[in-house]
């Protein structure tokens, strides 16, 4: 398995695709359903299974989601949980490695798994009469991986390289690194999903056991399985497989430092030869949908859709079509996590317009929807677009697989899927105008600055 | 003991002097010692004790040093270092809460107690003839301290009240913090010596007893005693009182989460209504004496004394007498911490001039100095004050008795401070220069301003 086909989330706005999906707040579609219902239940070593009936297709998707990610490390060993996810591709007591990957390619099916800071999921996409293998080999990854020096030592360079060639390489990520490891004063989202360079090289298979044995076990996981196939099915199947597994031992509520109150305007730098078009970014800490007062995280969800979510956005409207002066800009609200999230606005200048303008039209943006609010019209308008949006990921089965893996893994649950497009629906434009004035302020920002050498003011 | 007793370093260029003290890097003077020799040795319970005879006036400093301080503190636990200083002026099985005191009173003596990053130091200065009283005492709250409930509480609201005054109320405290936040962008010196208030707030009895029960043992304590007394005494009282408390557990190696390389150059900006005239500090991450390469510490050392150490000094003989645009400015350098530190820089415009321009003349300093160098007359001129300055420190009892505490609690020996101030004297003009080119650079460093309202530029 390549690295290239594990998706790490390392924050920014220049994310990968299947992870700005998934951390795009779930809904389910409000268009009339023809499919069963999603069923949910517990197996009794704890595990929870969601099953997600798609008949459009002979195919399934099976999804085992951890809820352990980054921000679960424990302090210095940053970049343990994605390393462990390379580690699930090694061999185990009754399979060598690579024979998971060889059967899933014999029978013409994919894979794929990554990490974030919240979660850590394994995915694949076969034909309903492949889910038994697929749970055969999952359920005996989860306890019986062999983690001999031998394993752990390869792919530990294996993941340096990794995070040499997405990070070390690239101004962006390493600029979005440094604005997160500011925008974060206390929490761990501070730290990156990949890991610091220097922790990295002294994880060993001490410490890989030890998060193994922590955090690998059924009542820990959660199972996603969309498509074609039932409730009783897979119920089956994962008792026979999964069910198998023995409880692992209880984890204490996953409690994170938290943020303190945030008094100061930050401003994090990057110059570098390698950037030709300088860009910014703006973030601010915000409540996400798990800690939110009721109403805000769908509030600042529709905020970001009106200030910059797409072409009808306010921003890309003034900057980009109207004054012209940006090549891209926008706005992201990253709902779906454990703990409060950050959101973002950004955008890079076209030709020979200032960065300076492009941040200042921006800010002034921000000031207008302050002080004037939302339309009435633009806030269906969002309503819907969002909605739509939802609906396409829905009509994507690995998609749906992961609204609900996400949802679940981050203290959401099945009923807050369901009812979502309606809380949606219920936000006033005063709500939108209240969560822009109470979490945008310009004194409490970190903005971060990708520079080309020449444009340096030292 | 009321909260102004305890001195916390919390951090920034406007710390209390006794911590500004302790934070200087350790020296004995070169002049001829008639002192007898400075010894040290264990007791079987693995306490270090360190003697340093100084029979000018029939007193002695006793001091009792824990290696632990608030970078030791585990994550979201933040504050309880401090904490546990003002708990241990609470009752014991043997003596009421204020018993101690009292007795220090009646005696006429002195007593205080501080924590900072790296240690939690307790001392009374009395005649010889208390000394075995005050070890009795002491030794007695090393772990016989009853931690109720009814005990928490109320000193939880005294520590609470504290941060309220000291850095609620102080933006210049308040910006610190967050530079500090910024600056670290992994390691635990990122986090306020007194806490973050959230966590302060859920500080309890179980987060007090598990602190106590791992570090506060013989094995984790350095009992130095510094006046008219001489080892064979100390070590007879020593092991009569303190050689009594059991061993406890064995400690892992002190390693904290490090720095990842820093790529950035970053501003932190507190705006506040309190502040009348604007100031600005700059810092980086550089090592400090414990892991430096030889002779990095002593040359940073001798560069913040050059630069900016006090009135000879380049910034303010130029900022301030020169061209009289500065009411302060200096540099300073925290060489002794037990894990790498900062190197800072600072400026309060005098009159009608510009924050800006005291910013520009000091990095143009900064400049100067890493591209000319400096010449060996201001290095040999450095080289006495700063060993001069050393002798001032040792010529007060408790100084001497500070700066041998401070270095073996941060890693240090007795060697080291006695082989200082030949390592200073051996610093070359290539090395200082050496020094300022490769941590000072300006892409990577973080500034902090400090605006009143009316100069924010937003």
């Amino acid at each position: 398995m390549t690295s290239e086909s594990h998706v790490t989330r390392v924050g920014g706005f220049f994310s990968a695709a299947l992870v700005a999906l998934v951390l795009t707040f779930p809904a389910m579609a409000e268009a009339p359903r023809s499919e069963a219902e999603v069923e949910s239940f517990l197996l009794g070593n704890g595990m929870e299974v969601v099953v997600i009936p798609d008949h459009r297709a002979p195919i399934v998707t099976h999804m085992v989601w951890y809820k352990v990610g980054s921000a679960d490390e424990p302090p210095g060993k940053s970049g343990i949980a994605h390393f462990f996810e390379h580690l699930m591709f090694k061999g185990t007591k009754d399979h060598k490695a690579g024979e998971f990957g060889a059967k899933i390619a014999e029978i013409g099916g994919s894979e794929n798994a990554f990490t974030s800071y919240d979660y850590t999921a394994y995915f694949q996409t076969v034909t309903p009469e492949s889910l038994e293998t697929m749970m055969t080999f999952e359920a005996d990854r989860m306890r019986n991986l062999i983690l001999t020096d031998e394993v752990i030592g390869p792919e530990r360079d294996v993941i340096l390289e990794e995070r040499r060639s997405r990070i070390e390489n690239s101004p962006d990520a390493l600029l979005s690194e440094e604005v997160d490891a500011t925008l974060y004063q206390n929490h761990p989202y501070r730290v990156p999903v990949i890991g610091w360079m220097h922790e990295m090289e002294q994880l060993n298979r001490t410490d890989a056991v030890a998060f193994y044995d922590r955090y690998y076990a059924p009542n820990n996981a959660i199972l996603v399985v969309a498509g074609d196939t039932d409730a009783e099915t897979v119920r089956a199947l994962a008792e026979k497989t999964y069910g198998k597994v023995p409880r692992g031992p209880d984890l204490p509520p996953r409690v994170r430092p938290q943020e303190p109150e945030q008094n100061t305007k930050r401003t994090v730098t990057l110059t570098d030869p390698r950037v030709s078009v300088p860009s910014f970014q703006k973030s601010w800490v915000v409540p996400s949908y798990s800690h939110a007062e009721p109403g805000e995280a769908e509030a600042l969800d529709l905020l970001s859709e009106i200030l910059g979510g797409g072409t009808r956005s306010r921003i890309y409207q003034q900057l980009v079509v109207k004054q012209g002066i940006a090549s891209a800009a926008g706005a992201s609200f990253q709902g779906t996590s454990f703990d409060p999230s950050s959101f973002t606005i950004y955008g890079a200048p076209r030709g020979e317009a200032a960065l300076e303008a492009v941040e200042e039209a921006i800010d002034a943006e921000i000031r207008k929807l302050i002080k004037d609010g939302v339309t009435e019209t633009e806030l269906e308008k969002a309503k819907n677009r969002f909605v739509r949006s939802m609906i396409f990921a829905r009509d994507s089965q690995s998609g749906m697989a992961n609204i609900y893996g996400a949802t679940l893994a981050t203290g959401g649950t099945v009923d807050d899927i369901e009812k979502w497009p309606e809380q949606i629906r219920k936000v006033t434009a005063k709500q939108v105008q209240d969560v822009a004035a109470k979490y945008l302020n310009p004194d409490h920002s970190v903005a971060g600055y990708l520079l080309p050498i020449a444009e340096a003011k030292n």
